[in-house]
């Protein structure tokens, strides 16, 4: 399964980079497989695994805010193994060339 | 908490109620505050019993599929009951009548 | 079609009422038709007649703002005609009573 | 402004990658600064370029087929150059190392 997640307090700034770092080193120590984007951090796992890691995420936030916005976008597919990778790799390979500019 | 949720199946037809009606049958079963919209379903309680109740969801969904796209979109402010009705009735409030067409 | 939409500034404080005020003064006044949730606004019409909304809320709150998160979700389907009411009630009349606690 | 956008069409089958592929195609040729990830393509530009962009490509989904969902996550941020690319080194900077596994 993968999860793309964002998770940021309402009222603390404007600047999110300090949360973000600590969500990061949350997701980085659980061992599961991550990717940071701009827009949000993808973590691939199984359902129990991923929904864990995002709720400590969200209660880090939390603990010393007094509202959070968390964000998670799920894509399940039975029998997918490393859909992180292969996602993007199908769809590179259809067009021949990176997607990014 | 309030977090709302929608939950369909990939690739198993154009129509999603009766998806969203086997969801909607756990998500009542809880006991927990919610309400059906058109665009997903807003559930009230604590982290755990909110993320419990979708999680079942996405299981009763993903068990006679084979790919579920779920979004979750949170909002947990500290102190707060009843924001289900609070947060709508205070920008009613504000505007002097109710909001909607 | 179908578009949920939720607007607010990031680092302007924990209550977002004022803002969702802002926003949908603007949406009624377009005309279309719309419903208010707790966790965002629903909005019916054309895809154009919609992202323009859209486009005047967002910029609106970006005016006197220095960041502004913008979530839109929408469901665009050929030939459906006021999706807003049928999307509930189909689900509805499938459970044989209303849905929401 | 950036803008992560995933677009796919609802009843169409489990793989997506043709409908990414047909978008990534939009977007590549827009000429603006892109990046695909595992859930989604984050765009750079103008509200009104990322925006026309966008409507393209769900109009190019919708063209032959029944539904469209689209999901659209905006965060702009007044006076930011290249987000894109700093968003991520910044919290990579504060961690010290890469994050992603």
């Amino acid at each position: 399964m993968l999860a793309e997640v964002s998770i940021f307090p309402v009222g603390e700034g404007v600047s999110l980079s300090k949360w973000v770092g600590r969500c990061l080193r949350i997701i980085d120590g659980s061992g599961l497989r991550y990717q940071l984007n701009p827009m949000g951090t993808v973590i691939e796992g199984d359902y129990d695994e991923v929904m864990e890691v995002i709720r400590r995420c969200h209660m880090a936030v939390l603990e010393d805010t007094e509202r959070v916005s968390t964000y998670i976008k799920i894509d399940d597919r039975k029998g997918t193994k490393e859909a992180m990778l292969k996602k993007v790799q199908s769809v590179e390979e259809r067009a021949g060339r990176p997607l990014s500019r």
